[in-house]
């Protein structure tokens, strides 16, 4: 039975991490969970999995937790963490083998780091942990001997893909985009789009954070970032393909010419045990993906004009260095902002925009550099915000 | 450098093959060229690429070979065999690594079977060989090492989806079927249908015979059976979903639920080039594919009511035994019959049906065995052709 830490387990990945691994009774041991705010949903799951480790945001959650605790009569309490100091300790805690790295934002760095260097393999849903610092993760990875297997689907299906081919016989990936609901609108609509449409995803159900990255399609621009760190590949060497369906999750092209494409139902839980159960494939309950049923399957270009972040973040990538956590950091203030109705939907491209230009980007020798590069595009773009409202350029 | 060996090598398989050969100039040495009456064809090829034994199909046509090479004023002329002899002694020329099994019909049988004794690599597009003697194919395969390469498009896509994947995780190969020109049609409409429209492959330009075989989708039960032999799968574990478009060349489900997909362009150098090159991929000049000016992909379930021929090979196979020989030696008279307006469209399936069920099973422990039922198949379907003109029972 291998011991698993859930870093995020209140989250959307967090939550179907635990239903994957209630189905595979007997495979799994919860040993320790990192939450935030989410102290309902954590003693729940506390008296469920009964983990010696827990994390939250801070004193007060513990206290709410541990009387949350008292009254549902369970006497077993873990330890309880607090803040970033917390996650770390669940994302090191003893015995366990595999740790799921699925806090939403920056957050998530300093724990999956130590996770990392722990040798533990990490199961990594966060996508900026990649993003901002995927030169020092995979470097700690590679010291420690430490797996680092993608859990959102699109790098998973890559894994997948990538199971039977050596690193000189694959010339591409090729990353499958939604679209996002903005897929066919005018620019002019997009611009002015509010958060209740930008939330209407077409295919997945995600957070809210994710779903908007999607509207704006940063989440491709993200992903290609993500996937340059885990699988060494060029900024050339990965592509984008939009392909509304959702159904072919993403694909290789080999030297040769041919294409190999994962395909599967849109719920992470599949992409979840491939994770875990790696590098076995486990059968599963799950539903399994019927082509004769799922209609026609559409592929186009994207259109880097009506969805900026797009060339934004090859162009992050390619610079290098800070540059790719302060397109993150700004990204996050943006989406923010927008989803608290203070900038428009058209203005959240701008704003990262800006910042990248603002940003003399430093190379990256340590964790503190690129926490710094965080910080100073977080405030550089909250303090744009105000007079952003309104603008459109 | 590789040697290779055609058998068929003026065949559209066969021709595929040089033209990959001379792409990969310098790879590969042809030493040895097994064709049938298309001596003209033959002779260019031996002047090309310099053979040390070729075969064609009876002393005539040596003797026209002879006649062309000297016209030619070449003199470096090879040793010429004849018939099926002459097709096993290319099989088996020394000093040759990979043998690539192209000839048409039960022809391909024996040459196929010398080759796989010998230990040499056999890089099959024949599919008749595994369907009739599959058993004893990979039988012999296993006891000399050879390896068995698949060409055809499908079940060369199989075998690059399952390079990552052990068997007990795959749980089901889906081999996709473009439907042929009548994946529309009515069943009125396919029981009078003529040659002329029956050759007209939406997506693939092959032979008369295969094509013909795509019209009645007995092609794709073929390659149920074949597939049966190559990867060691019951007939429960091949499905078959119909996929106009021929995009995605066939796929396999796992048993977590993933799909992992092989697609390519219409152009059999890949798989030719694939089983050549095996377990490497080399780099070529061949068109790629372009998802994003490709179109919409579809899948349907086959319609085995109006594709009987279907489910005759399901049955022939679970039936096992000689049943697949008199199954494929049915067909082949039926087709050629077809071709030569002698019967209709609509007894093909009828006139296969009834010699399987006019026919005792009979284990296979030899290639005797198995010519027999053949030879006995082709008997009883060309007695009853006559009365089969006009008849639509």
């Amino acid at each position: 039975m291998k011991q698993i830490a859930i870093l995020g387990s209140t989250g959307s990945i967090g939550r179907n991490t635990l239903r994957v691994v209630e189905a595979l009774k007997g495979d799994f041991k919860v040993a320790a969970l990192g939450a935030g705010t989410s102290v309902a949903l954590l003693a729940e799951q506390i008296t469920q999995f009964q983990p010696r480790v827990v994390a939250v945001a801070d004193e007060t959650c513990a206290e709410l937790l541990e009387k949350e605790l008292h009254q549902r009569g369970y006497t077993n309490t873990p330890h309880i963490g607090i803040g970033v100091e917390g996650l770390c300790e669940v994302a090191v805690c003893e015995d366990v083998e595999i740790v799921i790295g699925a806090v939403v934002g920056a957050l998530g760095l300093l724990p999956t780091y130590r996770a990392l260097e722990a040798g533990r393999r990490v199961a990594l849903a966060n996508k900026e942990t990649l993003v901002i610092a995927g030169e020092l993760m995979t470097r700690a990875a590679e010291k420690s001997g430490a797996e680092l297997l993608p859990v959102d689907s699109e790098h998973n299906a890559l894994h997948q893909c990538l199971r039977g081919e050596t690193h000189d016989e694959v010339k591409r990936l090729i990353l499958t985009a939604s679209g996002g609901p903005f897929r066919t609108a005018s620019l002019d609509v997009i611009e002015n789009a509010t958060p209740a449409q930008a939330l209407k995803h077409p295919t997945w159900r995600m957070g809210d954070k994710i779903t908007i990255d999607s509207a704006t399609m940063m989440n491709k621009g993200l992903e290609v970032i993500e996937a340059r760190w885990l699988f060494n590949r060029t900024a050339d060497e990965i592509g984008i393909v939009v392909h509304p369906q959702s159904v072919v999750h993403s694909m290789i092209e080999l030297v040769d010419g041919s294409i190999i494409a994962q395909l599967g139902v849109t719920d992470m839980r599949h992409a979840i045990q491939y994770a875990l159960t790696y590098p076995a494939r486990l059968s599963s309950e799950l539903p399994a993906l019927n082509l004769a049923t799922c209609g026609t399957l559409e592929f186009h270009e994207p259109d880097t004009e009506r969805f900026p972040c797009i060339a934004l973040a090859y162009q992050a990538l390619r610079t290098g260095g800070t540059m790719p956590a302060v397109l993150n950091a700004a990204n996050e203030v943006a989406v923010a902002a927008f989803l608290e109705e203070r900038i428009k939907f058209g203005q959240i491209p701008r704003l990262i925009q800006a910042a990248c230009e603002a940003h003399t980007p430093q190379p990256v020798n340590n964790l503190e550099t690129v926490l710094a590069a965080d910080q100073w595009a977080r405030h550089w773009v909250l303090e744009k915000i105000p007079l952003a409202v309104g603008s459109s350029q």
